[in-house]
C-alpha cells in the first residue's frame, strides 16, 4: 500500500451539507450504538461544533510532518483525524497550520494527542477536538501515513468517513453507510421529538419507551 | 429491605429555600472539613449551581433503568445522585429524560459516570454534575436500588440530605444536621467578610487568623 | 539555606511589563523547546492570562501555611508558583488569600494542587492555573520552603523566572535568559507573522517552512 | 463524638479464625456483590493474604502521626484501614511501625495512600494493601481520627468490621452480618465447587447457572 | 449480520504451533510496528505466555453473559479476547468459566476489563491478560456480540486472528498474514541474535544498525 | 553547550561501592526528603535493585537513537536516566541495548517512558525502572541531549548523580552531597535499628520518636 493515499471514495459536498446540523449522539444511537470516540476527545472550548469527511493521518508521537502534509493535499469539507499514538505533551496543531487549513477549506481536526495557540485559533473559530492541549513544540523528522485506515478514540475511521463532532464529543459515520445512518438520524430525532412532547403533555418515560416493561420483569420490591 | 423506597425523611421547600444561596466550600468548611465529593465531579459548563434534596439512585454501568423509574417517583427539589459505579463512558442522561426530570421538578443531576446531549442540556438551563460527557448509549436491562444510602465520590449520601454544587464541586450536608450546619455556614461567611475586610484595610492573614503563630512554632529561618 | 528566602534576583517593572503580551506557545519555540509545564496544569476559565515574577513556595500536601506567609512577604509583580506534591484533593487557595493577594500586587498563582471559591475569584479576576479544582480545606501546621528552586510541571523553577500562561498552559523563562528569550520571542513571532501572511497569499507550509525537503527524505510513496 | 475511639464491637478470636481461609471475592458475591474496594487497592507483592478486624484510621495526606496512634492502641487481630485522602505520593507505614505492628499482633494494612520499605517488609511477611509504593516521608504533625466509620475505595468501613484481602483485592464484611456472611460465603463456595465439578463432568455453565434462559430472551441471531 | 457468527477462518493447530514459542515484541516489529494493544494490558502474574486463535467477545460493561456463550462455542486453540468498553470495576472472569474454558480447550483470556479469581486461576496456569484486577460481581442481562471484528487497545481484530502474549503485552496478527508475518518474525529473530553476538563481540549499535549515520545527519555538538 | 556531554564529575567505583548496600527510603529521608522520584517509576520485576552514577538522556517521544549513543560512550558503574517526556507507548529499551550496556559495565536504567523485551532482559539479570511496558517500536531520527541536567520523576538530575533503586522506587543523590549523604543514610539506618530494638523490647513509637509530644499537642479527645 501506499504511504499516502489521495484517492479514496469521498462524500459529496451535498450529503456533508445534509449532515451538517446532525447530532452526534442522535447519529451514534441511530447507528446502533457505534462510531463515537471514547469521551477524553473533548472540544478545545465550550460550543466546538464539527461536520466533515474524515481525512486520516498516522504521525509518531511529537512529529507533526506528516500532518502538514496532509493540509496541503485536503480539500474543503475534510476533516483532519489524527492519530499521534496518544502522546499528549506536544501541541501537533497551531496557528499557522490553521491558516493553512482554513485556506483550503479544512473543516476541523480531531486527535488523539495536543493541540495549541488555543487563544488564536478560537478567534479564528477552526474546530479542534483533542485529548489534550499543549504548547510543546514538534519535530518535523519521521514518517508516517496519509488516508490509511486507523484506530482512534477506539472507532477504526477510513479515510471518507463522516465526523461530526460537538460538546458530546465525536461520532464518525462509514462512509458506505452514510445515507441510511442520516435518515435513521433524522427518524430518531424525529420521534425523540414526539417522545419529549409526550413527556411536557405529562407521560412518562416508563411508558412511553417500554420501560415499565422492563422494570417490571425485574421483579424489584418498593414500599 | 425494599429495592425502591420512596418514604424517607426530606428537607422540606423552605429549608431547601434557605440553603439555595450557600456556597459548597463555605458548607464544607463549617461541617468541620466535610461532604465534599472528589474533585474529578465537574459541571457540565462554567456557571452551574445546584441545590436540592438527594434522591439516591445506584444503577449498573451504562444502564440507566433505574434512573428513569427515579425521575418517575421523584418530588420537585429533588437532586438526583447517581452511582454507575463509576462508569464514564457511557451518557446515562440526556436531554429526554431531562425534559421529564424538569416536568417533575427535579433541580438537577450529581454522578459518577457521563451524561451527554450537553448543548441541548445547557440551552434548557438543567444543571449537571459528572464525572464526564459522553454519548454513548445504555441499556435498560438490569436492576439497581433507589433511595438506598450510596458511596458516591467518597461520601456517603442518605436520600433526603442536602446537595450543594457550583464551579467548585460538590457538597452533601446530612439531613440531620441541615439546620445546624447552614446556621454555621452563614457564620462562616460573615467571618470570611469579616476577614477580608480587614485585609482590604492592611491587614495580613497571618495575623487575623492566627497564622503567624503557628508559623513561629515551626522554627523556619529566613533571610 | 534558610527556610524562607526574600532576597533574589528579580525582573524590574519594565521588563515584565514588555513580557505582557507575549504568548506561552511562542517562548517555549523561542526557548528552543523548554520551560513549558506538563499539559494537566490549566487555566480555571476561558481565556485567564498571567505575567509575572516567579516567587516559589513548597508546602506539604494539603496544608497552606507557608503560602499565607508567602503572600504576607510578596511585592507586586509576583506570580505564586506553588508546588504540593500534587495533591489535587484539597483547595490550596481561594477567595481571603485572592483578596490578600491582590492587595499585595500579586498577578496570580500556578500550582499543582486544587484550588477552590472559582466564582468569587473569577469576578474578582484573579488568574489561577492548576491541576484540580477542590473545595476540601486545609491544615495550617507543616513546614516548607519559601524561594528555594522547586521542581513543578517537569520545569525547574528558580524565585524571580518569569512566569506566562493563557489558555495553552505555562511556561517559565529563566530570569537570566530573560531579555534574549523575550527578543527571541517577539522574532519569532514576527516570522510566524509572515509565514501566516505567505500562506493567505497561497503558499504552503510545506515550502515554507522547508518541511518538503524532510519529507522528500523520507521516500514514502504516495498514489 | 471523640477523636479517638478505644470502645467499639468487635469480631472475637473464634470468627476471625472462621473467616481465615475465605476468599474475598466469594464473599463480595455472598453479600449481593458488596464490600468490595475499588481495584486500585493492589497488594505490595503476588500472593498477599489477610483477614482481621478492621481499626479505622482518618489522617491528613503525608502526615501519620495518627497511625503512630493508632498502632499503640490496637488489638491481636486489628487490620488498619487507612484513608489519607487518597494522598500516593508519600509511604505513610514502614518498616518500624510495621515491627511495632507486629509485636502489637496486628495483622496487615489497608490504605488509598502509599507504603514504602517494600522489601524489609516483605522478609517480615507483613500484608499491605494499598494505592501506591512510595519512599517519600511524612509529618508527623495533623489532626486525624481513630474508628470513626470512614468510607476508603468506596466502602464505607466502621471499626470492628472483618477485612479480607487477597490477590483479587480487599473487601468488608459488615460486623453486624458477619456470621451471615461467613455463612453465605461457605455455601456459595460449595456450591461454586459442585458447578465446577459438573463442569468438569462435561456440562455448560449455559446451563448449569441457568444463562441459557437469559440468552434465549435477547433473541440474538447465530449462524 | 449475525450476532453470533460461528464460522469464519481460523488458523490450524500446526499454525498456532508455530507461532507458540514467537515473541510479541519481535512480531510487532516484524509487523512494520504494527498490532499490539495498548500497554495498560497486562497479564495477571510475571511469566505469563498466551498463544492462539482469536474469539473475540464484545459485552456491556459489567456483564458477562456473551462470555459464557462464547465459551460455550469455542474450539481447542481459541483465545478470548473480550471488550466491555473498558470499564475495570467488575471481574467479568473467574475461577469457574477458566474450568469451562479449560475444558475447551481455551488459551487464555485478553480483555480490556477486570478478571478475578486470580489465586485459583494461577494454580489452574491459565493467562489472563487484562487492564484490572477486580473481584466486583457481574450481571448476565444484555446483549452483545461474538466473533464480530472488535477494536480493543487501539487494534482491528478480527476473529481467527493470531494473539500471543507475553510480559510485554499482547499483539494480534492477522490471519491473512500470518505465514508471512511468521517467517519475517522468524527471519528478525535471527538477525537479532547475529547483532548480540556481534555486540558481544565488541562492536557498537551506532555502527551494527545504522544509527550512526542517523546520528551524524543531525549534527549535535559533542565536548 | 554541547549537545552531548562527555566530561563531567562522577563519583569513583569506592564511592558507588560504598553506596551499593544503600536503601533509597534511608537515603531520601536522610537527605531532608529529598531526591525521590514519582512513585511511578516502577522495577520491571519483584526484587530489582540498582546503584550507579547518572548518564543523562532526553530523548523525543518514542524515538531511542539518543539512548543508542549514550550507550556507546557510557562507563561502567552508570545508570541510565532518560526522560523521553513521559511516552509509555513505545519501548525504548529492549534485549539487543541490554546486551551493548551490559559489555559496557551499564548498571541499569530508569526512565520515564517505557521498556520491553522484559522476559529475556529479567533472564539477564539487568535493572529497569520505568513508568510502563511496551512492546511498540521506536524511531531513530530525532536528535535530543546527552548529560545535561533533566528533569524527570520530579527531581533534577545531574550526570554523575547517584542512583539508587528498589521495590520503593528511584532515588537521586546530587553527587556534591554524596559523602555526607552517605554518612548521613548509614547514621539513620543504625538510629532505625536501635529503634526497631526498643519496640521491639516493648516500647511504643509515640514515645521513643517523640509523636506522644506531637499527639498531646493536637488536644484530641480518646474515650
Amino acid at each position: 500500500m501506499n504511504d499516502v493515499i489521495k484517492k479514496y471514495p469521498r462524500p459529496d459536498a451535498d450529503l456533508l451539507a445534509r449532515y451538517a446540523d446532525q447530532q452526534p449522539a442522535t447519529l451514534h444511537e441511530a447507528m446502533g450504538k457505534r462510531g463515537a470516540l471514547d469521551n477524553d476527545f473533548r472540544p478545545a472550548w465550550f460550543g466546538t461544533h464539527v461536520c466533515g469527511a474524515a481525512l486520516t493521518v498516522h504521525c509518531r508521537p511529537g512529529d507533526n510532518l506528516m500532518l502538514h502534509k496532509a493540509v496541503s493535499i485536503a480539500r474543503p469539507g475534510d476533516v483532519l483525524v489524527v492519530s499521534v499514538d496518544g502522546f499528549t505533551e506536544a501541541g501537533i496543531w497551531g496557528e499557522i497550520v490553521t491558516v493553512a487549513a482554513m485556506e483550503k477549506g479544512i473543516c476541523g481536526i480531531v486527535t488523539d494527542g495536543g493541540v495549541r495557540d488555543t487563544m488564536p485559533i478560537h478567534a479564528l473559530g477552526f474546530p479542534m477536538f483533542s485529548r489534550g492541549i499543549s504548547m510543546k513544540g514538534t519535530t518535523k523528522a519521521t514518517p508516517g501515513t496519509i488516508n490509511h485506515p486507523i484506530v482512534i478514540g477506539g472507532v477504526l475511521v477510513r479515510p471518507g468517513d463522516i465526523v461530526i463532532g460537538d460538546n458530546d464529543g465525536v461520532v464518525v459515520v462509514p462512509l458506505a453507510e452514510a445515507e441510511s445512518m442520516l435518515a435513521a438520524g433524522i427518524a430518531r430525532e424525529k420521534s425523540e421529538a414526539a417522545v419529549m412532547e409526550r413527556i411536557r403533555n405529562g407521560e412518562s418515560t416508563m411508558d412511553i419507551l417500554g420501560f415499565q416493561a422492563a422494570y417490571d420483569k425485574l421483579g424489584l420490591k418498593e414500599d
